[in-house]
């Protein structure tokens, strides 16, 4: 077996590839919304099915305290690396639903575009290594390495349940290295190798006022308005130039090196077409850090949602009894989560309106990852892309958050490979999520290969 | 005829009215939806109906460009003063709907309070003169005073196009004053007559960023998020104290009176009762003016909804494209609407956020309005209240605007009288609105005996 008869392989079988993903993608996994809780499950199933018929074995779905997780192994290459992959079938909300162009779980192909919820993040990645595993199998009968296969259905949930069961299956997930595609590409045709992730730390702030809705004709003036409180608070969180105000915020923030930063500064970034793309006409940000370094580097805090008051057309002249905002925080290494959810509780209370109530839930939490960048697994990935791409591999860092990445860093102390496909024009987390086809069928050959390099690891 | 057998009468008439009403408050006549406009023009029709039932002439169902008036008169008292009454059909939405005990359009009584929206504000006020003159009508075959009724649909949304057919038919409307019953009362037992209402001048708030939403994790810190930047933008209109920090507000302010403040003191307001009513542990507002003066004599600034973003349960990390914010100002004398809008669009574009584009749209505008309490007009309506409630009358201002009171003091140049029967407490605007039927009883008992003190001004 060599490189071309893979690549041979995965051209036969595009189409058939291409309508089992679809049918993945079908399912509206969304692990956020309890109405959701089945078809997360369904997600699940058709996981371990899919495995079973790549030839994986001891395919299973184990519960947990929350959306399930799938199991699968291949272990008959005797004294070879056992590598495991990690990825997620769970995918975000689709709201809003009327931005879509065509609906978020009816898969379609435009302009080699694979359109769909999940499509790059993440059951498109996900579902790449179980066919390159199948594409091996079927072509040689055997994998270079030992395969084990987690994957997780509550990733866009902030991973709640996935590290208890990493500390109670540490037998199971044994492995000498960990591979995982969840990250992004440098850009089209440019190959990049994460070697850094930042964590996460998401509250939810719920104003309460009066007992019920008043007459803002009536009453306004005379009683504290939720939503001014909230306006209070959230804009007290930040400068004008997004410095975050929040007391002690930073001083945990591993200073990055010249030379890191040096290498951030060589990557062919081009701001001007970030713009573009984005639709933006000026950046913002931190004064003293590039687009890349405010969003690899810095932590940030940012407002995803406010609540509070009418919404329809028109106006209603409601003071309402009470607002909401949802808010996440980026944090960088040595950030941790759990102090800076008590530094906003803390900073609220500091700052907390009179005449209202305020209260702070915290749910979702991610340690940031950091692992380095000249380590063997790390430099096999970007030999692995260089060979499909013909293109230098990028070492870089990532703005978003893989919560679990530091579980498995800390609890099983395996290095992690993030070796991903997807494209920051991708849209995924909005409306018209998709995966350019180019690299899922290079992707399907730079797996595979991987698969040949780990053997020597 | 006397006050006894009018008392006899609608005591006899009682069950048959309240059906009457309950048929009238079915109709869900929101005028600020769209979906609703064949509901609201129900509503003018069921009204024409029961206007020509009560013996009115010339009932009928005006066009305008929005939403239609209803026109009615009984014209044979010769020589006698011409009362014109003006009230409104059309209704608030009802959101939060899960909040409704019994749903908004259907009307049920509990406790001896009819429980609709609408049953105070202003179906059941505008429901009272029209029975008051079937009364009389009935019991006299005719009135002591000429009488017209102008009721309009679109008092909800700031009348729009009102004040445009008041200008168009003045002689239509010709009269000696005006009666409206829009306000509330003092307090259970305490009735009031309204001499002052604020003004409205509303406006809306869209700031847009990237072209479409974005992960906050991997745009975070480096793209102005259009959340941060309307809080930024509404944390700018007022100061902690609620104080508002546009440049000119307050200038126009006409001052009120020490004479006038004591009056406003020496009313049996009770401060403790109210925050327990509102469900409040502390009130709110500009240091050295009283709760009542901060609604009554204070402009203020209202946000009344926020929306962007993720509202759904859990986590959504998006950097939302776009951020809305609705806020209305209430006015005093003699600040002007229009002047009050410029005023906030140069304060937005002087603290416009970068990294966005924002755009304000003006909706809903009234003047405010003030007569001199000792007018003959004025003082009759409080003699009528003393006789059936047995207690001084208050002579008051409210927080709320009839934007069009200000159109008929200016265009018709009439003194306007305003007699209310709605309690404070009753959820107009809000979930749950009731009327009690006490103050309905009542009131159609001050209403018949003001047309017989208005034969004499």
């Amino acid at each position: 077996m060599n490189a071309q008869m893979i690549d041979e392989y995965f051209k036969n079988h595009r189409e058939e590839h291409l309508e089992e993903l679809k049918a993945f993608l079908r399912i509206p996994s969304i692990s956020s919304l309890s109405e959701h809780k089945d078809d997360v499950r369904k997600g699940a199933e058709w996981l371990r099915d899919a495995m079973e018929k790549a030839g994986l074995e001891n395919a299973k779905v184990f519960e947990t305290e929350g959306h399930p997780v799938v199991y699968a192994d291949w272990l008959h290459a005797e004294g070879k690396p056992t590598v495991l992959v990690y990825g997620h079938y769970d995918v975000q909300p689709v709201d809003p639903l009327n931005l879509w162009e065509t609906p978020p779980f009816d898969p379609q192909v435009r302009d080699n575009k694979l359109y769909a919820r999940g499509a790059s993040d993440d059951k498109g990645q996900t579902f790449m290594h179980v066919k390159a595993v199948e594409a091996l199998l079927q072509l040689n009968g055997e994998l270079p390495v030992n395969i084990k296969f987690i994957v997780e259905g509550e990733e866009e949930i902030g991973s709640p349940t996935l590290p208890k069961y990493v500390e109670q299956n540490k037998e199971q997930l044994k492995a000498d290295l960990i591979v995982i595609s969840d990250t992004g590409m440098q850009g089209p045709g440019r190959p990049a190798v994460c070697y850094g992730l930042r964590g996460l730390a998401g509250v939810q702030i719920d104003v309460k006022g009066p007992k019920g809705d008043l007459h803002s004709g009536l009453y306004g003036g005379a009683v504290q308005n939720p939503l001014h409180a909230i306006v209070e608070i959230l804009q007290s969180f930040r400068d004008k130039e997004g410095v975050i105000q929040v007391e002690g915020f930073y001083e945990d923030v591993l200073e990055v090196s010249d030379e890191e930063r040096a290498e951030f500064a060589a990557l062919e970034f081009d701001l001007e077409k970030e713009k573009q793309d984005l639709g933006i006409t000026e950046d913002f940000g931190e004064k003293g850090y590039s687009f890349v370094e405010r969003t690899w580097i810095r932590p940030t805090l940012e407002i995803n949602g406010i609540t509070g008051g009418f919404s329809g057309e028109g106006i209603k002249t409601v003071l309402p009894a009470e607002a909401s905002a949802k808010i996440t925080c980026r944090l960088v290494p040595n950030q941790d989560p759990d102090d800076i959810v008590a530094k906003l509780r803390a900073h609220v209370e500091a700052n907390k309106p009179t005449g209202v109530t305020v209260e702070i839930s915290d749910f979702d939490k991610g340690q940031p990852f950091l692992t380095p960048y000249d380590h063997p697994a790390i430099q096999a990935a970007g030999r692995s892309y260089e060979k499909v791409y013909n293109v230098k591999t990028a070492f870089t860092r990532m703005g978003g958050s893989v919560p679990i990445v530091a579980v498995f860093d800390q609890v099983l102390g395996l290095p992690v490979v993030l070796m991903g496909f997807g494209l920051s024009s991708e849209n995924f987390h909005a409306p018209n999520e998709h995966f350019h086809l180019e690299n899922f069928d290079k992707g399907l050959r730079v797996i595979s290969g991987y698969l040949f390099e780990a053997a020597n690891l």
